[in-house]
């Protein structure tokens, strides 16, 4: 690598390279807490750059893993066979909103958040919300096709990509997709690239549709006696064909453990809380929750609160965003797993997780998007007790293969990564693991971008 | 080719081919109206059959292409360079309708419109509804990734699709996607089989994804002395947050059109026609109306009417529907693009229409999905004048650089297949182009399925 670094100061410019341990250090790291040290990372800041650089990565053979702001859960933006790694927050400009087409282009180092807001004052949505959406990027969101709690209503990352601008692995840049509401030009390029977790391309340029913002929003929590009643009573919502903006869940362990952390008077003796978002015009809203409240009541819910105003509802989405946070108080470290079931499913789901605690006397948490079945499942534990984590891996072992047995997928909106690599094979089949991998070599023949992911 | 028959016939059994002038007759056409004899038909009814035929061509290399219904409007069913016909409408079972969980399972034979009221009867709702609902097959519009009027609030077939069962062009048989609502484990194969136009496999199965029935739809029609006034209008409705089930016009050529062929007093002297469908709850939907019919009113309408009755209504739509073939009237032959633009840009797309036909005398009827930008433009004439079929297909070319032009593509629906194929290059770049034909290439390495289209 010492003799390639003068080659990629030249297209980049001295001050957007560096070796020096700091960096190193800091770019070794995303939010699986894992450690893969690279050999050098760079910070290109246009297309153009990003070309020569993977060019020059094809000529000489280094890895190129490109890496937004590392939120990721599944080690997408690790290096973990070393080479270079190309920061791409330089790309920071959101380049235009039309307020006519509900549509913008940005670039992909542009923080999630700060696009949401920027877009809601100007009367327009960016739905996809994910969970680090305060830090995390644009470009990333795209990669890994982020989901968040908003889903249940208004889908993923996907659903508001309607282009993009790549580099591919060998350095051509290519523009796929349209601005426009309809297109089918073509093969859809775009949505290969949405969720390739950074294997097939380096996104350059992303162009989303966006909604109108909608009028209004309210917050409603139930506290169930039982996680059983709480799973049920989302059933009865979908059946009854209200759609929430948000249905979010947390079992007992993840209401005490935020209510120890930040003391906000939640119910640490409820087996259940559900949190739910409502959006739309005033009156809409109105009926929906005047719908929503007997849905709870008649599954026993024993605590129907609807937040008042913006600042209570906000006290409510603090329970709920500093789960993870606060689940730090059970173990120094996290195995996570963001398993989705069939809605129906998730009652067999969360009995069967119980069972499993209890049958291995693991730190389990669960909490997540109740909506769309997808449930963020957490062994808290200190991996340096070599037993424990041997239960745990074992543990998340039959979890999987649980979920599948329940017709689900062992990632809602996380991806594969390496944290899910192993595991990939119990969901696609040998055919379609070789044909993915056909595409992955078609697109890289020298295996240079971000190599080690997925498969 | 008659040396394969008695292997086919192995394999189907002799009654499911045929090489009997009527059959090979009637599997020539499409709603293109061109004509390509293919050499044999064959219906196979499994997955396994489409499979060990397509291992069968690629033995012996002959061209296989894969038909529904022949609704397509740009070609994909047509055999082009001959070969086998493989019509799917023996897949023609509703496997599983999951109320729970809003998931069906289909193969692809079953025709749209049954579909879509076998989920209605059951309080669910399939919303993509292409012009041909009441005779396309499923399989052929998620191959062609169909639109429809209602996808200016609900989207595209893309967006209902989950998963696919689909033989590869080498005889393989995969499964793509998931059963639930997220999933993000590997490459997205399902969505790249959607709208690739039965070039890199054939669907043998669809895992839908459902909404719940909208309770209440309401129509309302609007007429307006002139088309810029109801262009500025669909802008204006976008622009004030309210989304609409459909916003579709007519130009005054196609309301004319249509009142000499039904006979149900359209206003034959307005320049044109807004019909606007609003679902949800019947609170939401009042309240919707209430905003939209000052928002026409503001922008010029001189009658704006809502629906009384579902049979009011129904007469509505019997005149947008009735518009195709009511064309005939005006010439034997039709030449159609479904161009889209973004929407802002109605006005100036209606503007340069008018120029254009009065530029070249040619009879132009537009009509279409306002709300998503996407405009049918037909120019009728009889293909036998050859002055007026070079004027047309000079127009044709001068529309899609306009389209382009203007930020818009040039199939929002319809595909590429045959119609477009010349003007690909108009709309996606070279290295795009050389991408997907690898693509291609490495799915069908002997070029064996559907041959000709696209690109």
């Amino acid at each position: 690598m010492t003799s390639i670094i003068p080659k990629i100061e030249a297209i980049l410019g001295g001050e957007h390279v560096s070796t020096a341990e700091e960096d190193l250090l800091c770019y070794a790291y995303d939010a699986t807490n894992r450690h893969y040290r690279p050999d050098a990372v760079a910070f290109p800041g246009n297309a153009d750059e990003v070309s020569k650089i993977l060019k020059l990565a094809n000529q000489h053979r280094f890895f190129v893993v490109p890496r937004g702001a590392g939120t990721g859960m599944s080690g997408g933006a690790l290096a973990v066979q070393g080479g270079l790694v190309l920061v791409m927050t330089r790309f920071s400009r959101i380049l235009s909103i039309d307020t006519e087409n509900f549509v913008a282009a940005v670039e992909p180092g542009v923080v999630t958040g700060h696009f949401q807001e920027v877009v809601e004052e100007k009367g327009l949505f960016y739905p996809p919300d994910p969970a680090s959406a305060s830090f995390s990027t644009l470009g990333g969101n795209v990669a890994e096709c982020a989901g968040g709690p908003r889903a249940v209503k208004y889908g993923v990352t996907r659903d508001y990509v309607l282009g993009l601008e790549v580099v591919l692995p060998t350095g051509e840049i290519i523009k796929t997709g349209v601005r426009t509401a309809k297109g089918v030009v073509g093969y859809d390029l775009t949505r290969l690239m949405v969720g390739s977790e950074g294997t097939l391309g380096i996104i350059t340029k992303i162009i989303f549709r966006l909604l109108a913002r909608p009028e209004v929003v309210r917050t409603l929590s139930a506290v169930f006696a039982r996680i059983h009643d709480a799973a049920s009573t989302v059933s009865e919502i979908v059946r009854s064909g209200v759609l929430p903006r948000t249905v979010e869940y947390m079992d007992q362990a993840a209401i005490r453990c935020v209510e120890d952390h930040l003391k906000i008077g939640l119910p640490v003796d409820a087996g259940a809380m559900l949190l739910i978002d409502i959006d739309g015009s005033p009156s809409a809203v109105e009926a929906t929750l005047g719908q929503l409240v007997p849905i709870c009541e008649g599954k026993g819910a024993h605590e129907v609160k609807v937040a008042g105003s913006a600042q209570e509802a906000g006290e409510l989405w603090r329970a709920r965003k500093g789960i993870s946070p606060a689940l730090y108080k059970l173990g120094p470290d996290k195995m996570n797993q963001d398993i989705v079931v069939p809605r129906s499913r998730i009652p067999d789901m969360v009995e069967w997780i119980d069972d499993l605690r209890e049958r291995t006397g693991l730190t389990i948490v669960t909490f997540g998007h109740a909506g769309d079945g997808n449930i963020h499942f957490n062994i808290m534990l200190d991996k340096r007790d070599e037993e424990t984590l041997a239960k745990a891996e074992s543990a998340i072992k039959e979890l999987l293969r649980q979920t599948i047995a329940l017709g689900g997928t062992i990632s809602g909106e996380h991806g594969v990564g390496i944290t899910k690599a192993p595991y990939i094979g119990m969901e696609i089949g040998t055919e379609e693991l070789a044909l993915m991998k056909r595409i992955k070599a078609l697109f890289d023949p020298n295996g240079v971008l971000n190599p080690g992911k997925i498969f």
